[in-house]
């Protein structure tokens, strides 16, 4: 998420908060998630944010509501409205498979905000856990992950009317990407809401969009210890984060 | 761990605490899990148990001394103790293995345990993390469960001098114990903790051990949403817990 709203606007500084201390959230319950998520989220509005991206599918699906409540002021973007959006841009036979988290199935939150926007749209939500911890075990690629992808998906593209669209409604899951591609039918197209996510962001912030002449800087701050944090966090950004860059917070 | 209780101590009342809404506690920091377990405890201590079982690895590495420290007068167990003593008990060739959470593992808590018991032991810890999602998810059989054993314990018993005695150093692990049976060779023996630390803790109420007149009753306190606890729970206890028994506490 961080690197697509990176390149989507450059010249923008970013505040990073990972709740390492309390994470996953996609096994626990909305309200221990939108406790946490409004504790987060008071950290960094205290650090002076524009603008809010809640950066996980399981805290957007149980929190926005609280967060907007909260910060009336603040612009709050979740992910899975612009995921849901670009999955029904997508599809061409109204059906769409979403791989999330427990937390997110369960909350029906894909199946909600996609019917939103086109009732005619059959979703499928399927919960892969152990997605996650392959994901943060830096073993998204391979014989294991490909194993765990058949178990869960393994018989979705079976029916003649399988789904054509798969979003993967969780910012780990585009780690397993290659993994789930070696699965998928030709003509099923792989939506990760990352990119569609900072697009909308970027919409509200035109002016600051392509200066650039000036680069922004990205900070980290992690609620558990800055080793495992960079560790981890280096997998998702694609690039090398330092332990002594990442700074702990009590949230 | 609890099964195991209930059958050195069948006249004994249990409060089992899950701490569902932060866990797992395995990739967190010692710190971070040294809080959560006084908070824990606080609970506990307040529902007047007379004696305190860490049944979790992480914790016992992390929050022994703490624990022992606020309640000078309760007697604290921990798993990691009985754990190494069991394992010590078992080799022949004075090597052994751990299998632990990466915070176990980081933390040398059984590397420590072992070798103050008999500093000849040579102790060869492994971090398994996804052991804990895949326990959690039902998938401690199967052909995925032996791939993942495979890709962190198959190179472990190639040496001629390979450990005699596997130790199972996290909680979730013996759900994982068929699986890893396949992987070990004949003469290595599978240690779990559990059986020992119910005798450690059997022996300090020696009066209430086998009064079969009476049984004990166990109660179930979690962090986060009763449903989750209850399926999950039910895997690692071997018998059917109801969501409607299971009691959501704040700690």
């Amino acid at each position: 998420m961080l690197a697509a709203l990176e390149q989507a606007l450059p010249a923008t500084s970013f505040v990073y908060l990972g709740d390492t201390a309390r994470l996953p959230y996609g096994t626990k319950s909305p309200t221990s998630v939108e406790r946490y998520a409004l504790q987060c989220a008071a950290t960094l509005v205290q650090r002076g944010v524009k603008a809010l991206v809640v950066a996980c599918n399981t805290a957007s699906a149980a929190a926005l509501p609280a967060l907007r409540l909260t910060y009336p002021d603040l612009p709050v973007i979740g992910v899975i409205a612009p995921g849901a959006r670009a999955a029904v841009d997508q599809t061409r036979n109204h059906r769409i498979a979403v791989l999330a988290t427990e937390g997110t199935v369960r909350a029906g939150a894909y199946q909600q905000a996609i019917q939103t926007i086109d009732a005619r749209v059959q979703v499928t939500a399927i919960g892969c856990s152990v997605f996650v911890a392959l994901a943060e075990e830096g073993w998204g690629e391979g014989a294991i992950a490909e194993l765990v992808a058949k178990r869960y998906i393994g018989a979705l593209f079976e029916p003649a009317d399988a789904p054509d669209t798969l979003l993967l409604g969780c910012t780990h899951f585009p780690l397993l990407r290659n993994s789930l591609a070696t699965l998928v039918p030709a003509g099923v197209t792989i939506v990760d809401s990352a990119e569609t996510t900072a697009r909308t962001v970027a919409a509200l912030f035109p002016e600051s969009g392509h200066d650039l002449s000036r680069r922004g800087h990205s900070c980290f701050l992690a609620t558990d210890g800055p080793e495992r944090f960079a560790r981890v966090g280096s997998l998702f950004l694609g690039r090398h984060i330092e332990a002594s860059a990442v700074e702990r917070v009590d949230v």
